[in-house]
């Protein structure tokens, strides 16, 4: 085996064990940084790229304890500093201090229930500014959440070997699932596996027939020669499972609606590759007003060709 | 026919039929992408992008809404419930507590009207929250609207044919509408047209006279030569009409009010040639203070020329 | 004369009077684009442009205006209709409906002054909803005057013409202002004037020393060498002067502060230049704690040498 | 010696004391920029880098500050002219103020005190928009903090200096310390010292074995080869520390979370060079999920070799 395009890849140490996945499926990196404490943690970063679910769900909560620990402290201050308290019981104190401590955080501040003693005025003037800072932080972090720039790419579930001219091609298909276009989009595809050899893992970046195409519109087909400078060549999809093969791909690309530069990371393991199938060519009728109708879930169908 | 410079251009399969139009004239892309539902929704880029009369419309039917749907709940919860509010009908109850809600989600509180109970209590800590997640949202999406990076180009309504040295040139104008500069703009121009022998589709790229300049600070006429080697010689008006020619064009350049690149497309269609004519030089005459004056509307004038 | 280095530099046609000034000194272009009315107006850039002094007063004369104008309407709607207003005069009533508008604009909301009639309370629900849009956008023009990547250089007051080896060189030095880093500088320079034989106005790149240098920590002399083969080879001060030389500089660079390219543009004319001399070297001494202390004003510093 | 990488690094002048660092270890620059007054201030800049600690205490300070001298003023304004005040005694009078005014800035607005006279409702008409004005401004900064693109490398604390091949190489190795993903990372290592012959400071670009990766997933050992032709071949780590050698270091690459382009820098001084030392593999355990475990603190951990 020949292995030319072996390059620094960033990979470290290559003494791996053999199952190890580098990338997760979905593009995200399947590594995890420790040793640092708090310098590890990057909170910004987690919360704009957390989920929808996740994220309200904490912003809630978080709002629910902030007014649990400022009625009580409120509480603890004395419910007769303040005037408008609903005083028939202890319980129904706390209540009232608890939605005192709602309209102060989001400086509603109705007026009904109001701070009197200094310590309560004190607490609460702190507790608004507070309310205010938490909300600029949250503007910020749902600005960032909604800007962030992401190419959002179809990928096709399955890697093809298929023919392609004399020789045959190993392809994967890519399709944008948003309105907005991409432009100038460029790939980038990486083969690691066990070289049974030397024990190590080893990290090619593949040749593609075309690594860069001007607009992403409908579809774009990415094509590994499996020629015979290719590390693939005259290894079985059987001798790629056993190797523990791994595809890494990294496309890059322009997202002319906010005019950025996007990045979308896919990863295939040899169980996914099916091959003599040639991807069906992706239906693009017009509708009734002209506008060109393309299904994305289209960019996984293929058909089985005859060998 | 020669079509040397064909390349892959993004535009996957290329059997459409005769009459489609890739991009409109505005340059957005004619293509509705479908087949995965929500995912294919993508609420910020259309927000951000959407006009004003209809952003703000939305933003106004939004807030009365909302207030229709708390003013309703807080009926539901009973009027009784709050302090301050006129009980002269039951009409004039919900109209009460619709403002209730304006105050509320707006964090206004002037507290005339103010929750008493405690259910009324919990739904109004909700709304103000709501109110302020609204308002975060809102402030990064007109942030998003403002700050968007775009070319703002006023391309020439005609594409014109005419002498070009010994041979003929096509060529169209473009020109900054606005007050910033633009620097280092590229062109990029791109030819789609049947092909009658293959009954496919093709692209192509045409070369450029200039692809590349400094600054754009007048108007840049952008000449595609057509030499022996063009995919356009000798084919008159009708022919690509017939042929269905769409001339799709890219420009990018660096916005230095905001430092970043910026894109703009346009798509000329054959009826827009005009042959035998040249562009008009724009006047830029100084004002009184000697500040160059140009009329931008100028970039559509032609001239015809003896042949 | 030969102009070798002549290009398409985006100044479309060349045939402008003697006396315009393309560039102003501080790098803004001399260029006023008219003709499509409103298209040509670009608010945001020109919001986040504008000078602080200028642009604070517009928002304190509109917070005054719209409170005028709602306090007016306020009064129209009947004061009767609001409770807690002073009613001792008729324009002690327009002055608390003031003050109510501007309670209700900026969401305050003491709630002194409140609205009784539903007429009152809608046009109080409209404003305070106008009034967080407006805060939306103010707080997008702020962040945006804020963050707008920019490079603040200090250029020289002067172009030098001096001895480089066995030519003479035209030299300008540029330092940064500012305590962030600007890296991976480049400059392009441009020379405009009037050609005697063709009455045509010519724009040159000139070629430079070195256009590119990794840091600007303390400052860069920028060399145009005056070879036989440069344009100003063999002209005087003088000539220049009747040619209406300018010379247009673009220099762009990374900020690493925020990590963006930014870019700085800056203009000589005929009379800046100085012959026979040199950029006196900027003193960098370090201080008690061992930092390097620059003055930035030294960059503007030369000596004449002797012929 | 010879010094055929030198070029122009932008130190400007280069006749430096011997003892000068350029870059502090940090990675900030060591010069301080002076002789333009406020000119040389750079606030949004100072604000999004300053450290939490400092940027959240200043904001503490000035709320207090803001709310003493408003309170301050409408004390000299006459507390008769409000509602609602506690008049027991003038020092309760000015606390009372003192808190009308913290819920007028932040826009609470409770009510219970309130403006009545007319030169009250000006002062807090005005205080209400410099409190939005000043929370947007806060909301802006707050996000150019958290968004700011920073590259988070751990620095190994020594260089070493190898057997490598047949020769011997100077190398340092960087990890990154956050969850983000680190693309076509990119070093550019220059080396500055005395130049015993000529007096002067010298600043050269050192070669490196790969500039440039793909991924900077684990780590990344950036190797400089000493070979005949490198300026630090025949030198002992004495002749480095007396000819005051600094090793700056910068290292540009994409964070893929954000999508831009992030920076950092480093500086090694001649006493951070171990000889005859290499670099300890990072171990790489996938822990139960399958999930690799990188310890980033082992980046410092080296070896000794036999010579």
């Amino acid at each position: 085996m020949k292995f030319k395009n072996e390059k620094e890849l960033g990979f470290g140490n290559k003494r791996y064990q053999n199952t190890v996945r580098f990338l997760n499926r979905d593009g995200s990196v399947n590594i995890s940084r420790r040793g640092l404490g708090f310098e590890n943690l990057d909170l910004y970063n987690w919360f704009i790229s957390s989920r929808h679910s996740v994220f309200y769900s904490i912003l809630l909560v978080g709002y629910l304890a902030v007014n649990f620990i400022f009625g009580s402290l409120y509480y603890c201050i004395g419910a007769d500093q303040f005037g408008g308290i609903d005083t028939s019981t202890e319980f129904q104190k706390f209540i009232s201090l608890f939605f005192f401590s709602a309209q102060t955080i989001t400086t509603l501040g109705y007026g009904h229930i109001y701070p009197v003693g200094n310590a309560a005025s004190v607490a609460a003037a702190f507790e608004s500014l507070l309310g205010l800072l938490a909300f600029a932080i949250v503007t910020g972090i749902l600005f960032g959440r909604f800007s962030r720039p992401r190419a959002h790419l179809e990928y096709s579930k399955n890697l093809l070997i298929a023919p392609y001219g004399e020789i045959k091609g190993l392809m994967f298909r890519i399709s944008n699932k948003k309105q907005y276009e991409l432009i100038e989009a460029e790939a980038s595809v990486m083969l690691s596996m066990n070289d049974p050899q030397s024990g190590k893992r080893i990290f090619l970046q593949l040749p593609l027939e075309i690594s860069k195409i001007n607009f992403l519109t409908l579809s774009w087909t990415i094509v590994h020669p499996i020629d015979d400078k290719s590390p693939l060549y005259g290894l079985s999809i059987q001798d790629l499972e056993k190797l523990d093969m791994e595809l890494m791909i990294l496309i890059q690309a322009v997202n002319d609606g906010i005019a950025q530069t996007v990045y979308s990371r896919f990863s295939y393991k040899a169980h996914d590759i099916v091959e003599g199938a040639k991807f069906r060519p992706m239906k693009t009728e017009p509708d009734a007003r002209g506008r060109l109708q393309l299904n994305v879930t289209e960019v996984h169908h293929f058909d089985y060709v005859e060998k």
